[in-house]
């Protein structure tokens, strides 16, 4: 039984000590340990893979132990995951399609340790790919009126369906704080250039204007300032005056789908951790 | 005899063939064409290198039967340069070494076909390395209130040693109009960030703050407004959350050098058209 | 109608007036034009989109015409292709679905402008992602003794689907002269190394046991020789000590997809051109 | 003080916590620790830096102790090094400046906490850079039938003036045994091509030959097998046909001289752990 632990909290003498004694004392193998300051913020960070042989490990008892010894001393925040767990995961998506494709053939092939149990649209134009991959496609129009029934919906879905983080393969909406807030830094989003160049709309046309020499994509947690989340993952491509609005377009298509499939295993793996609008994000 | 053309006109049937032709019927052998049309703005862009053996070779008639027969029919921005006229280049600088460092390494060792008559500075700090080097430094302080006169004094300096074009080696002071107008498109900056993100001071500071994974290095030309010039070239390196301010700085530095470098030698070999605050950089 | 002309030659005087002007002459218009000289082997190469409107152009005429006054005097090898004429390409795959899936998007997608009659595997894993996309999937098993047959039955298949040039997403198997001859310069493969490093059997693995900083993927056209044909495109990533072998498969992959495409985009729209065992690749 | 220490050792359960328990009780803060894993070769790796403030802290007294009980329980290869201590760097140059204006720059600036206490050359050619930046230089010239003597002259000088090891800037003669074997991993190489590809004499013209669409540079500590010691960090950029191999030249420069200085970095703060011919470099 492999778990998973993420740390954060104010750094101290004698935590890492602490934390891997720990881990011994309750005959866990380390397999990866890999831990990080912040000296400026002065807050100490920890990724920790351990393994478990005991055939009565319980894993109530382990975190509960570790809550009381280890955790509540060193004023921890910190999260336990089990390898095995298998996380639900809701696509977003509208009229592009390299995202979803890009995703649904990694799902398909194994690469995500994921479940899709449902992809969500504004429109009804990647339906066939959703039934190409036997996935359930909810098709939830967006007019100006409607944006809170809209969202009620979708957030009644993603319940039902019990899902546990959120991804925006193109979605093309601004999702409002009633979703955030049930999904804190578990929406991940991919946009279309090399934050913070370029947010909001059309940042191919703006980058095409300004005569950048290098485009980019950039994945990152959705909050509520919009394209201002913590960033996990950021690609970039050199272009030149020979390039047209559709060949960065098309350029950047490949950017989008590789970045966002980066920041997605980097989330599925429990290898971030969010903090001051920032990630870490372990190796 | 080589000569370098550079040609911008409105987009027009047949204008490669007059140009090549007329370089054939003066009895030239063309060694490079590159061309670009801007198809949004409808603009032609050409790159041509020709040599020219007849011993009584005029470059005055020459231009000026491309006037008349070339560039005044299609309407054309134009210029005729020859490689072996040698620019006259300066350096502003002021308390940063790496970039003057790889200038003047690059400069003795016959890398950059240019003269520096001269380095100014607001500082003294770098007045060892001109030495090293053998070239005259001029110590020009900055105050708050004497703004006016020293951009006169450089000016001067400038005019005095026919100064043809200007680089800004981190220099960290606004250039002004007085300067700029004199000196059109022929001004060269390296910026520490992938612009459009970040401009202004303390670039590093705030992409740390921001959390990105890519920090970048920008040359440009200058204009009035800061830092939205004509980028000329841009470089970018990856960084994680284990990078310090400090790290991004010596990281960063290793960027600006190069991206310096490479723009300067883009604008030495006359390869360079600016149009509508952008870049055509012929390859 | 757009017709796109590829030319090498010995290098001469006169060449680009001489092409420019016959496309003048035959009320074309030049809509992109890039030429280069390899001044070593002294070959001139030029690339040259124009644009027919008159309703009676001929494109046969045309041809004839072009060889008579422009590629014979010049001694041209050379090729005009029609924008609106689509190929067909073949694709071979073994059991790595990430090329396959990747190709087969894009295709769904509208991005690549060709047709796929069919898919030939020497394994049956992948048949139902061909059904998924409805194109026909051959199963054609290979063992010791029946190279030679198997290469017929797909010779066969190829000319009978009339394909004009095959792609081997991950095929894992050499192709011998019969089929290597009938379509010189027209197989595509992608290569999971930077080549000329890690030629040959699981490279990965060699690049693991090497230690190397950076890992990468090839296209490029077969020869006889494995792995040393002519290199299309090529891109790289970087790994390090903390990355295991099936890191560096996983990465890889990733590479793989984005560099066959951009290969077999480049290819499609008739931007290269082979000699000397190398390309030119036009932007 | 800051001590740094280094460790490789078998995989077994319990290092991490008996390494970070010993500092602990010898009052030590840890600033930093990474540690990686080779699951394959099953070995562990470990980089700690740790502060004392105890006012009697004695290394010597801490190496003992740390000998006795952690590195002799866990059979560990270990290091020790306090970062207070600078270390001699010779360089060994031939007649390519750009390498050794690079370090030279970096270190006046203070970019390299190192002595330079001698430059060795087998021409004369850079000998006046040596003395811009007032460092000793000695031409020691290398013929057929010299070798021998060259290097025992060679290491007389390393040994007279204490040096703890030594950077290949560009230096293209073949360095023997007898130098190795007294400096194991401690002499760092600049190679200018990805190895293993282009290994040996002339890599940029193989490159050009080959037509490689990206070309790279490799530092590595030497041992006596050409070019195949262990890599310490590669970069790469991308060429196309239109780069001449002066060109290649040209452009490999910048990457040599950054790629070199980043080994240079990476050995001199104590990051590099060798194994099986390859490197664990920590962040």
């Amino acid at each position: 039984m492999k778990t998973i632990i993420l740390i954060s909290c104010p750094d101290n003498q004698g935590i890492v000590c602490a934390i891997t004694g720990f881990i011994s004392k309750n005959n866990g193998n380390i397999v990866y340990l890999d831990q990080h300051v912040d000296k400026i913020a002065d807050i100490f960070f920890m990724r920790l893979e351990s393994e478990f042989e005991a055939p009565n490990f319980s894993i109530k008892d382990f975190k509960s132990a570790f809550k009381e010894n280890v955790a509540q001393p060193y004023d921890m925040k910190w999260s336990i995951e089990m390898e095995d767990v298998v996380k639900k995961m809701a696509l977003f998506v509208s009229k592009y399609n390299h995202c979803l494709y890009d995703i649904l053939s990694r799902y398909h092939s194994g690469e995500l340790a994921v479940k899709i149990p449902l992809i969500i649209s504004n429109h009804n134009d990647l339906r066939h790919i959703a039934e190409q991959f036997s996935i359930p496609f909810y098709h939830i129009p967006v007019t100006k009126g409607n944006k809170k029934e809209v969202e009620k919906k979708q957030l009644n879905l993603l319940q039902k369906e019990g899902v546990d983080f959120v991804v925006l393969a193109r979605y093309m909406q601004i999702i409002s704080p009633l979703i955030i807030n049930k999904y804190v830094n578990k929406i991940i989003n991919i946009h279309h250039s090399f934050l913070p160049a370029f947010a909001g709309a059309k940042p191919y046309h703006a980058a095409f204007k300004r005569g950048v020499k290098i485009i980019g994509a950039t994945s990152h947690y959705i909050t509520e300032e919009l394209d201002a989340g913590p960033i996990i993952e950021q690609d970039v491509i050199t272009v030149s005056h020979t390039h047209s609005i559709k060949d960065l377009i098309s350029k950047g298509k490949d950017l989008e789908k590789i970045v966002l499939s980066r920041a997605l295993k980097q989330h599925i793996n429990h290898k971030t951790i969010v903090y001051n609008n920032k990630t870490v994000v372990f190796t």
